[in-house]
């Protein structure tokens, strides 16, 4: 199907994975005028994006063959690597000159192997990490942690410039993006491990949470995470916007990282522990704050809705 | 000394302990038109004070006589209890009416019973920790978390009037104001703990560390802590502003609390050890974000003034 557009003059972008980031990622670029092709493994999501106005491709080399920037919008490192070099990778129809423009959080050191390898066969490779959330990616607002060299920087100006409010521009190699995208994964996690341990503390204390809320968001004890997430608790709503699965994923990415270069991470792995116990007793699809419901089951603290259970 | 000046019709406000915050305090008090009086166990506190233009007393019993708000601004729940009880304690002279001012982090069960003792002998208790910082004490523009009962509000107004700029009015009952400032002090210890270990991971990566400070500030990441600790790393300047022995203290009464309410805090005990090990290292009574040349000695990452060492 993507085929028969390759000639019109524009810019084609393929998107591959259409979850909520990549749909959103997709619908940006299509608003700033390119030509987009989307791909996901799941049919619904292709489904939902040729409903929206977009145009679907049958397979990943399907989409990515004729476009000028690929869009991989993956889970990890792992798919990254499958995508681009597993069967029916895509490596080997991208087109001459064509950028690979990689957002899945993972390793460095996996970054920079997939851009030697992607390099090597005359293609470019952008290390481009992402930070904001559906309503962003949908919104174009995105943050971008980017590195990798000038020709892969210009290359896909036309996409960063469609899907991000800030681009920075971290080095001439890849993997630097990738590393900054972990030291904030890094804070991330332990953030919203502290805000629930500190909000189910409270609870335990019989305080008055909305109290806690107002004061805490005034004063040093403050993060973003705090902020942002213990609204959900204080509503005993643990829709996922975020899950517990992502965060098992990232800090275990960090503290394999940290192993590897003997770097100690006492609070990362304490963390850690915490998401895996909060995945282990049934929470791993829900929000991330569930971490606040584990703290009660753990210690009889009253939350708002936790006596819900997990799901 | 104090006693000539106690019938001039002026609210007499009595502080004890002219540390960095005491003397702010007492200061942002004398500039409210508060008659203040003050007292330090260092006589070079004393002196300091007199010649600012304050009014020394010779001993804590010699500063409470005659004063209608009684201002504590010792360390710690113990020196709190040795100030009001022990030899020479100054609950023996405060006049009837009169309203003691507890500004110490402590457990709040401590509070709770310090209060209860001084409410028997018809004086007022008003448990009210403190945030903010030597500056905002000087300016008059602390925030305290405060709870006690109405009459130790009313007494204690034109105090909090002259320190605060924001009063947290928390509850009838001594205890809730230390409760409040333990979650924020939990929260507070974490973050500086988690931002440390950020930031030397980051060295340990060579990652440009300026910028690690403007995309974190920027991103999910942030925290108050991190925004504001994470300078004086950059700079390799250690000197306290914070010491890291506040947090071995106050992480300590939150294990503490924790262990007695059998609630776990795994990331409480996490940064307490890191703290611990700093003071074992020599750092306790350097800059809190001393915990970076912790993780920095620990794994041979290169951190600005690292290799200046312990003091």
């Amino acid at each position: 199907m993507a085929s028969d557009f390759e000639d019109l003059g524009q810019t084609v972008a393929a998107v591959i994975g259409l979850g909520s980031m990549g749909a959103g990622m997709a619908r940006s670029m299509k608003r700033a005028g390119l030509d987009v092709v989307g791909y996901d493994i799941a049919p619904a999501a292709i489904d939902r994006f040729v409903a929206d106005g977009g145009r679907g491709a049958t397979s990943p080399g399907d989409a990515v063959r004729g476009a000028d920037i690929i869009v991989s919008v993956v889970v990890n490192g792992a798919q990254t690597e499958a995508l681009l070099f597993g069967a029916g990778g895509v490596a080997s129809v991208m087109k001459p000159g064509s950028v690979f423009i990689s957002s899945a959080t993972m390793d460095p050191a996996v970054a920079r192997d997939l851009a030697q390898q992607v390099e090597s066969l005359g293609l470019h490779y952008l290390d481009a990490p992402i930070s904001g959330g559906a309503a962003k990616a949908s919104s174009g607002q995105l943050t971008i942690m980017a590195s990798g060299s000038r020709a892969a920087f210009e290359a896909a100006q036309p996409a960063l410039e469609a899907m991000a409010a800030k681009v920075y521009e971290l080095g001439d190699a890849a993997g630097t993006g990738a590393a900054f995208k972990m030291i904030n994964q890094l804070l991330a996690g332990v953030h919203i491990a502290a805000a629930c341990e500190a909000i189910a503390f409270a609870a335990k204390q019989g305080l008055d949470l909305d109290k806690v809320y107002e004061v805490i968001t005034a004063s040093a004890g403050n993060s973003w995470m705090f902020e942002n997430r213990i609204p959900h608790v204080l509503a005993g709503d643990y829709t996922p916007l975020s899950a517990v699965e992502i965060f098992v994923k990232d800090l275990g990415i960090v503290q394999d990282m940290a192993r590897s270069e003997r770097y100690p991470v006492p609070l990362v792995a304490a963390a850690l522990q915490m998401y895996l116990a909060a995945s282990g007793a049934g929470m791993g699809r829900d929000d991330d704050s569930s971490l606040a419901r584990l703290y009660a089951q753990l210690s009889g603290a009253k939350l708002p809705g936790a006596a819900k259970g997990s799901r």
